[in-house]
């Protein structure tokens, strides 16, 4: 892997430099909270912010987020990851320990459509999402000088339904290349192959223009014109092999009129599908997700 | 028809005695507003408040609200009435005029779940929502000393799959009887036949559970459970003979998270059901709406 | 204490029997987590919720809630209690155990305007507001007949500026004899004095008709339509001696415009007022809020 | 004037090229909507959208905005205005008609915080703000590429307390050599003189980083957090010589919680002070906005 173009971060980095967060899904049983705490006092971290969750404290699962800064973490990364696994394995947890210093890398996949693009680019700039992005690959050129007066590298893979293994092929080579943890789909219209979508499991964001499951597949706004309703909506999720069936992370609606055609939909629409999709990545980055049977809990 | 026992909104209509509301649909062209604000100036009427909408200006069709003043309208309606009918004539109008003094009767229809009922009671009885409400019908008896409280009729109908056609002879009575304007099924779990359903074309106003067209039928909540959204919803529309297909006009939004059971999700449904179904309701005797194509122009 | 007319809870109360809620401030430091989830284990405690918040990592303050199911809770009560306070002290905590079965007995105080009482009673009604309400106090007599058909004692006590001595006097003796917990003023307009208010610290909540800090005092919707805003709100906050100051647990607002007069404003006021101190009653009831700072901490 | 380097909207201009606004305010009586209307069916023009007030039928003030399409109303333009004052002097009417292809022009100022700016921007390269922006504006240079990279020029004019006279002295002369409508403070953290404000009257639109009139002058975040608000807000307004207290145009809110610290509250005020500034100056271009009162009427 290269060194990418961007330290920009760097102020963050520093600043969070003792800063872990733990992730942690296992099934429900007395003293998991103990264990892990203690564990995280004997290493001097202290618990910044904490969140748990059980979907039934009789037999069910649970899950929880905890957030700590802990004294010199950079030098203690290998002696933690290795003795918390022995609290692992009693509680059959499934988990990871991250860094905040050690940035998410993103890569942006876009289409002609720009708005989400320019605001995930805009938060970006403005340090309101705070994460590497390696790249930002696109099947047309439109986006080609936006991207690049942020100094981040532009690639323009053409890719339709005859094409689709090739520009695939391309693609996760260049994944590959740039050590790409997160894939977000800020309107990338192409549909992605059940092995691509594998590879990169529950790392793959998607924004729908519709409310889902209200108006799952092609044209949303204008269905949602022809039912006439009220409100429309915008829902980020993980990409699966099923359509729009994928986790739901975020969802938002705006009020709309009789007054508004289907273009006014549209407008309207990117407001709020921008939005949502910079939520739905913020919390990825930051670690908040625990995906599970096709839900996500947000912490 | 009996006088109903409420006399509740006297100090309303007293002061909107001179209170008047055209309600207007023709195809589109010019001079449409010219010719009706020119008929209500000759007769002394002045404008309080108009709201327009075109589908289309190149031959579209056109709608039109106008809410007026005029001095002795009581003694003016049918003279109104027979002289409005020559510019309606002239533009092919289908039209209304309603007089804001003569409230709307409506009818509330209830099963077990009490919550939208004591809404609707809870603001007429605050004046917040001004019609006379003859009568409550329920195929339950639990709202019979709620309902009464109110000074208001309680009938109790026992109606299921069996018993649909006879129930619904007997609810079509005391409609009549009553002089009913408009049904509302505030969570009454029957399904009314075809024949009731066009008795009170664009007359009967439903709460549905779910964010439509997202969840039609049963058991909304538990399939938005299920599908782990973020916003749950409800949805007022008038009823046809497609479930859950009639003309919406109104729909709200809850947040839930993922810590939300599907007993949370019909608690903080309540809050939305009830609130969207009066600010239904409160449209509806506002002629406030028109319905065209299936959809709703909310003026 | 008499035993109060309600045990309309009781199938939440049997449900929850065994679960417990610990609220704990203290400052900041390592191992808090750890020795109260080692002591939670101990007693066979499950942890079924936990929320925690730190001012500042470094020397600031420590706030956690911790809902935890407990065997046989009822007869261990004295026991945690007493084996907590080592903890307590070690780690110079403020704290209190309270459990869940134990219902809040909550005084409503009201004047003519009823209807955040109503909603208050219609949500307890539902079971979505579960507490004990052994009496509604008035300074007028109006909301007699709604309080009683719920089989709430209601009790007029005449206040104004002249009496208020006497009337608090009257009104405390009755709080005692009733043993309660939480005084909430659902828009009563009598201002109450010192001495009572120092009585019931953080145990009296308000509902101010309007988005404080804008708008404190007498007539916030004739002056929020005087400056033209376009939003309106509602804010309830734990009373202190300082008008419309003390610490806000709860805000919504609700859209207006230029059509919407005072009166206006004053109905879509009542919408929010209502939800704004119902959602503020039952995070108090919930045990999720600790007043620090004049802020509040809602878990 | 010198042509301005933009000719992005040429399409839009040439679909509206016959639509034209009328916005009028006139003392309420019989007959002013039949004589408006009459005089545009006269010159064969179709009324688009209508939308009235009136302050209170009796005796009050009266006001409505007419989008109309009139065929060849480029040739009819000074017809239009010269016969209208007729009807214009009979009911005492101010008024402006408007011609929506004669774009607005638009000049932003902007200091360090460019997240208005850049919205502004991208929503007028999206196309959903139309209008020419012949200049930017900013006491800083930080903006100028940005600005520049979208055609516009970009002029740094250094302001600050002691050379106040001088910068505006500067920046009126750009402003009539540009012959620009309206000025966009999107952040710009200077104070305008009296004179400056003066002479653009109702033509400077600004955003205020807090819900008005709460948090009026500095430090609104700084304020709102220690005051523990649970929402944030911010409001756009036009700028009068009373500090904050002109007549508000637009104001949203976002909900925060104990754990938002200042920088959290400023990062959340972010995204609805540029969503909150971008509908202001929309309804501004789009002659939605009568001010009266100190107060706004929005169409």
């Amino acid at each position: 892997m290269e060194p990418t173009n961007q330290n920009k971060h760097q102020a963050f980095q520093q600043d969070q430099k003792n800063r872990g967060r733990l992730l942690i899904t296992c099934p429900d049983q007395r003293g998991i909270v103990a264990a892990v705490s203690q564990f995280l006092a004997t290493h001097q971290a202290n618990i910044i912010e904490s969140s748990q969750y059980s979907t039934n404290p009789e037999g069910g699962d649970f899950f929880i987020r905890i957030e700590f800064e802990c004294p010199d973490l950079d030098s203690k990364k290998t002696l933690l990851q290795e003795e918390f696994e022995t609290i692992a394995q009693r509680f059959s947890m499934e988990w990871t320990l991250s860094f905040v210093h050690d940035l998410k890398r993103a890569a942006i996949f876009v289409s002609k459509e720009l708005h989400c693009l320019r605001e995930l680019l805009l938060e970006w700039e403005n340090e309101d999402l705070v994460m590497d992005i390696p790249l930002v690959v696109s099947n047309h050129p439109e986006a080609k000088n936006f991207v690049e007066s942020f100094g981040i590298p532009f690639v323009h893979i053409p890719a339709n339904k005859n094409n689709r293994q090739e520009a695939e092929q391309q693609q996760l080579k260049l994944l590959e290349e740039h050590d790409i943890d997160v894939i977000i789909l800020a309107r990338y219209m192409q549909i992605l192959t059940p092995a691509f979508v594998e590879t990169y499991s529950e790392k793959i964001i998607n924004i729908h223009h519709s409310f889902l499951p209200a108006f799952v597949g092609a044209k949303p706004y204008d269905r949602a014109f022809d039912r006439g309703v009220k409100l429309i909506g915008a829902t980020s999720h993980y990409v699966t092999n099923d359509l729009d069936e994928g986790p739901i992370i975020e969802q938002d609606i705006k009020r709309v009129s009789h007054r508004d055609q289907v273009e006014d939909l549209k407008k309207n629409g990117r407001i709020i599908e921008r939005s949502v999709l910079v939520r739905a990545v913020r919390w990825h980055v930051d670690d908040r997700i625990i995906v599970h049977d096709n839900k996500t809990i947000i912490f």
